[in-house]
């Protein structure tokens, strides 16, 4: 079983990340082959994320129809899960890339980035949703697709009254209000309530467990649903992998090689620590490439969604590093937080 | 279904690659830790193929006892089948790297290749082919995990009467007499017969087929089996993806970016030579990553073997360069034939 064949309701592809065959999306055709011709490129780059993989045709096409015959044009073939996850073999050897789908994690002229924003109407679930957020402060995040209804978002909480606690998060993090499925800096506000506005759970169940003194409330507009993020079955599920974990005597870390989702002074915490721990390096962290090493227990210091939301599909525990330092004892099990994600590259 | 968890018959983990876990193996310590004295290195990488990953964490423990404490020994994650499959991120960020279980495909001073020879005895297989072997001359190949055997091999022909015809292959091959899943240039020789010694069917198969007019004789010393190379199974697989991919309109061209394995011309000629063909980069082929691409057929100029051997396994016809040719009426259907790689990078 891959990383991609088979995964859990975290996943992003349940986020609504993906695009309707029919839905219109404007992609920035113009800026594009403008800056094709700025820089008289010959290759040109083009990224998507899963859920937007077979437009990629389409929208080479419609570059090629508009630039010099000798430019080709590259469809980056690598899976992709966000902006940590650029396709660096082709940005370094193409003249223009492009990357849909993702705000920039760090801005740099190498890369365009082509956001993909939602049609869908936010305010009839943010409309049920207040039903859930009683007295007259909230704390107001989305994610990057719902970003362009921000402030339409915030100006509506604040006719019914509400004072609307809102701030930017950390340098991996473009606007104001936006969370990653890795960070939720943004929350960090003086609410006790949080209202999130976006599609599927991936997002939210990361920022409960990360401001477990708050009440988040999940407006969902691609499901049409509010619910109130609840946080126990998660923690259920990443106690029994540290338990698990607790009579490993061989342990695996990873060292992701994905541009944005390398911590390396964790990994070498680790291995500083506890001699019998193995640093092993890979872009694509799935069940299949683990199952080749001998290890009792792996520690991943990548993308943090993998180990929490793909976690029971490897066939040994995978902890944050964190949940590392309970297994082995270092810290209490009462130390159990949310693994985030800070900074770029 | 990934290229990992299922696999055909030819597959690489059925040609003995691996490791019985009881077996000694000199993986040239001493030469390693030299290297890492020599040149002060503060970062290892180790590569191993699939079958052998399970003895890295030995073979970094061996290391880790006999350097400074300042080295920081890292074992590759990445899927690796071959020499043509170096792990170039891990490669460039190391001071000493080494590649286990394959012969150089190029020589460089940025790797180690430490072989793995087979220690199974091949001529009681050999005696059991000579009746398949009729008349006195004939040409022998081998692989690389057999090569420390192959003067011997050819010695004890000639004490049984055989004029032996052996060359060595193109530059991408480094022993006389050796091939690879993708190259049998070293069968290319003054014989109407070839003795193959070595397990699996996954070399001889290619090997038949590369060279139509020799009779192949597979003496396996692994699974213990003499046989004569049959093509008619595989003719017909290929035969039927290319008339499927016949009605294709779309097609995807795979551009590998493996270090081995990147063939940008052959990918460039059927760009150039149809509108609606489009370049898709990748380093691991394999079917979940294609299917996010909505392409009625594929030309794959990446590894031969995996268009052939795992071809079935993908959810449109998956092509060879050569079989895109005919399918698209440009050669003649008897022109097919198997897909060889040659040079290096």
């Amino acid at each position: 079983m891959s990383q991609q064949s088979e995964f859990s309701e975290g996943d992003l592809r349940n986020t609504g990340m993906s695009l309707r065959h029919d839905r219109e999306w404007d992609y920035e055709l113009e800026r594009i082959v403008d800056e094709i011709g700025e820089k008289d490129a010959e290759k040109v780059g083009l990224q998507f994320p899963e859920g937007l993989k077979r437009r990629g045709p389409k929208v080479a096409d419609d570059i090629r129809e508009l630039v010099d015959d000798d430019v080709t044009v590259m469809l980056s073939g690598q899976p992709c899960y966000g902006a940590c996850d650029l396709d660096t073999y082709l940005m370094r050897r193409t003249d223009v890339f492009v990357h849909f789908g993702h705000s920039p994690m760090k801005d740099t002229d190498k890369v365009i980035y082509v956001p993909l924003f939602s049609n869908v109407d936010v305010f009839p679930i943010m409309e049920d949703a207040l039903e859930e957020l009683p007295g007259d402060e909230v704390g107001l995040v989305t994610t990057a697709q719902h970003m362009n209804q921000f402030e339409d978002m915030k100006a509506w909480l604040e006719e019914r009254g509400y004072e609307v606690h809102t701030r930017r998060g950390d340098d991996r993090l473009t606007h104001e209000g936006q969370v990653l499925g890795c960070n939720y800096a943004s929350a960090e506000v003086d609410a006790d309530q949080v209202l999130y506005v976006g599609g599927g759970k991936f997002h939210p169940l990361g920022l409960a467990m990360e401001h477990p003194d708050k009440k988040v409330v999940i407006g969902d507009p691609v499901n049409n649903v509010v619910t109130v993020a609840d946080t126990e079955k998660f923690l259920k599920q990443r106690y029994a992998s540290v338990h698990k974990a607790m009579d490993a005597e061989t342990w695996g870390v990873i060292f992701c090689t994905k541009i944005g989702q390398g911590r390396w002074e964790q990994a070498q915490e680790v291995l500083d620590d506890n001699d019998d721990a193995y640093l092993i390096t890979m872009d694509e962290v799935t069940p299949d490439r683990l199952r080749n090493f001998d290890m009792d227990a792996f520690v991943n210091t990548g993308c943090p969604r993998i180990t929490t939301d793909d976690g029971p599909q490897f066939h040994k525990p995978m902890l944050t590093p964190g949940e590392y330092e309970i297994a082995v004892g270092n810290e209490p099990l009462d130390e159990l937080s949310f693994d985030t994600f800070h900074g770029t590259w």
